[in-house]
C-alpha cells in the first residue's frame, strides 16, 4: 500500500468512550456547570482525538507550506509572484507575522518549499526550509489542469511525510498555514467545487482587490472550472485541476496528523481549502481539525460550515501564513489544561450547588 | 492629596502621537494592509497607552479579588457563601480554572482577600493571599447600603495599592478577575445604575439560576435600588450602596494600572462592573482597559457597550476568576509582538503591491 492509502486507512473518528470520560470529569470541576463553555467542548474533542484525559499540546509546530501558482498570469493578485520567495526568506529571517505570533504561542515555524518559483535551494541546503518541491509552481488553471494527478498525490504525500517527521521530533499540536501569491484563487475554486456553491459566493478580495479586480478574479475561477470540470467526488481530481502544491501539502499534513491522532489547527481560507481536500479523501480526518478563526474571506465561512466547524477566534484576520492557527493554539492548550489541571469539587473539598 | 485623588489626577488619555507612530509602522509591515485586523488596532492601543513602540507585555499578572456579599441572605445564588473561602483555598492550591488558564498564559495569579467571610488569616500569614479586608463581607443591599462611603473609598484605594505593588514587582500587563458568591447581583445593580438600563435587561442566571430564581434576583436588585437610590453621577456612592469590596478593589486595580500607563485586561460581568466604577471615577481610565471576552451574562454586553469596548473573545464563558482575562492576555502579547517583531517591506526587502 502506498503512503497515501496507508494513511487514509489509519484515520478513525474521535473515540466516543474517551469523549464521555472527559465529559464525566468536566461535569465535576470546581466551577458552575460547563462555565468555560466552548473551551470545555474543545477539551472533550482533545480527549476524543488523543484517547487520553491528559492530552499533550505543549510542543507546538506551525507548518507553513509555500508554492507558486500559474494562474497569476491572469492578473488575480496585486502582488508580483516573486513575493512568495521573498516571504519565504522573511520567514527564515524571523521577520514575518507568523514568526511574531508563533513566537508568542511558543510554537516552532516549519517552512516547507512545496514548489516556489525561483531559487530557494540555498535555504534548503542550510536546513532552514524543508525542500519538497513538486514543481516550480503550478500550471495556469484557467487554461488547463494546475498539475497532473501524480503531482497531486505527491503533494499530499509530501505533507504526510512532514507530519510524520514532526511527530517523530516530538510535536504534539500541529497547525497549518501557507504562502503563495495568487493562492486565494485556487482555494475559492476548490471550495466552490466541493461545497457546490457559486464561485461568486466563495470568492473574496484576497490581498486587497478592488471591485473590478474581484469581478475579474471570479471570471477566471469560473473559466478554470469550465475548462477543467473537476469531479467533486474525487479529492485528488479537484486538487490536480484547480489546486496548488501547498494546498495539497496542507491536506497531507492534516491526514498525517489525523492518522497519528494529533490535533491540527486550521488557519484561514487557503488552509481550509486544504482541509476540504483532506476531508474529501478521508471524511474522518475532520474529527482532528480545529478551526482557528473566521477570516474576512467569504469562502472561508462557507468552507467551515461544510466541515461542520465553528471557529475559535473572530478578529478580522486575513493574512494567512498560519497566523490565526498560532493564535488559536493558546486556546487549544488552555482546553487541555482545563482537563489536566482543574480539580473536581471532591478533590478540592468545595461545596456543591444547592438544587 | 489622598491616594485615590492622586491616582485619578494622574490618569491621562492614550497618547495620540504614539498611536500615530504605531500606525505609520503597522501600515508598512510585510503583509497586505492591516491584515491582522483587530490585533493591529490593539497594537495601536498599546502604543497609545505605554507611549512606546515596543510595549512590554511579557510579565503578566491576574489579580483575583475575593469578598463576600450580605445580599446572599436573599437567596440570590445556588452556592452557599462558604464557597468563596473554599475557592480562595482552591486558588492557593492551584486547583481552579484561573490557575490552569493563567498557567497557560504565563501569568502569575495574585489572590487578594478584600473581605471574605470566615477565616482566611492563615493563608494571609503564609503570604499566599494578599490580606486587605475592608470588612467580613458587605451588608445586605436589599435592606440598606452594602457599605459605608469610607469603606467604598478604602476598597478602591486597596486596589490601587495592589496595582502599585505589582508594578514595583515588575509586572507589565494586568488582568482582573474575582470570586465572591452572590456577586453577579451587585454587579447587575451597578450596571443598571450607571447605564440607565432596566434591571431585567442586565441581570442573568449567574451560576445557573432557573426562571423563577432569576425573577427573584431581579426583584431583589430592584428593591436594593429603591431602598438605596444610588447616584449615577457619583461612582463611590454607587459602589457604597450596591457594590462589593472586591468590585471596589477591581476598580482600584484598574485606576492604579491606568495611572501607571499599563494595559489592563477586564474579565467578565463582575470585573466589568468594577470597570464602570473606575470609568465613573476617572473617565480616561477606559483608555487602558482591554475587554477580554463576551460572557453569557446579558449585563456584560450592556456594560461593554457603555465602555465602548469590543471584546476579543466570544467562547460562551461565564466563570469569572479572571479566566477570560488570562486567555485574552495571549492576544494582547501577540499584538505587542506584531509591533516589535514584524519587519516592514523595506526592512525585509519584499516587493510591495502593484496599485
Amino acid at each position: 500500500m502506498n503512503i497515501l492509502d496507508e494513511t487514509i486507512s489509519a484515520i478513525a473518528p474521535q473515540d466516543a468512550a474517551w469523549r464521555q470520560r472527559a465529559k464525566d470529569r468536566l461535569d465535576q470541576l470546581t466551577m458552575p456547570h460547563w462555565a468555560l463553555g466552548r473551551l470545555m467542548d474543545l477539551s472533550m474533542d482533545l480527549a476524543g482525538m488523543t484517547r487520553c484525559l491528559r492530552p499533550l499540546t505543549r510542543r507546538k509546530v506551525v507548518v507553513v507550506m509555500a508554492a507558486d501558482h500559474g494562474v497569476v498570469a491572469e492578473g488575480v493578485s496585486k502582488y508580483p509572484q516573486e513575493v512568495t520567495r521573498q516571504m519565504v526568506l522573511n520567514f527564515v529571517n524571523r521577520g514575518a507575522g507568523i514568526n511574531a505570533l508563533a513566537g508568542q504561542a511558543g510554537a516552532t515555524v516549519c517552512v516547507v518549499d512545496m514548489g516556489v518559483a525561483g531559487e530557494v535551494g540555498e535555504l534548503a541546503r542550510s536546513g532552514a526550509v524543508l525542500s519538497m518541491p513538486v514543481g516550480p509552481g503550478t500550471g495556469n488553471m484557467a487554461q488547463g489542469p494546475a498539475m497532473t494527478r501524480e503531482q497531486a498525490a505527491q503533494s499530499v504525500e509530501n505533507g504526510i511525510r512532514v507530519a510524520r517527521r514532526l511527530a517523530d521530533d516530538g510535536y504534539d499540536l500541529f497547525g497549518v498555514g501557507e504562502m503563495g501569491i495568487g493562492n486565494t484563487t485556487p482555494s475559492s475554486a476548490i471550495i466552490a467545487t466541493l461545497t457546490g456553491r457559486a464561485v461568486s459566493d466563495v470568492t473574496g478580495r484576497g490581498t486587497g482587490l478592488d471591485d473590478g479586480q474581484l469581478e475579474h478574479k471570479i471570471a477566471v475561477i469560473e473559466r478554470a472550472l469550465k475548462v477543467n470540470e473537476p469531479d467533486p467526488q474525487d479529492g485528488l481530481d479537484v486538487l490536480a485541476k484547480v489546486g496548488g502544491f501547498e494546498i495539497g501539502g496542507i491536506a497531507g499534513v492534516i491526514l498525517g496528523a489525523a492518522a497519528l491522532r494529533k490535533p491540527i489547527v486550521i488557519d484561514g481560507l487557503i488552509s481550509t481549502a486544504g482541509a476540504l481536500i483532506a476531508q474529501a479523501l478521508a471524511p474522518a480526518a475532520a474529527d482532528y481539525m480545529i478551526a482557528a478563526h473566521r477570516s474576512m474571506e467569504p469562502g472561508h465561512i462557507v468552507a467551515l460550515q461544510h466541515l461542520g466547524k465553528e471557529p475559535l477566534l473572530d478578529l478580522d484576520l486575513r493574512l494567512g501564513e498560519g497566523t490565526g492557527a498560532a493564535l488559536a493554539m493558546n486556546l487549544v492548550e488552555a482546553a487541555a489544561r482545563i482537563l489536566i489541571g482543574v480539580r473536581t469539587f471532591e478533590e478540592a473539598r468545595v461545596s456543591v450547588a444547592v438544587e
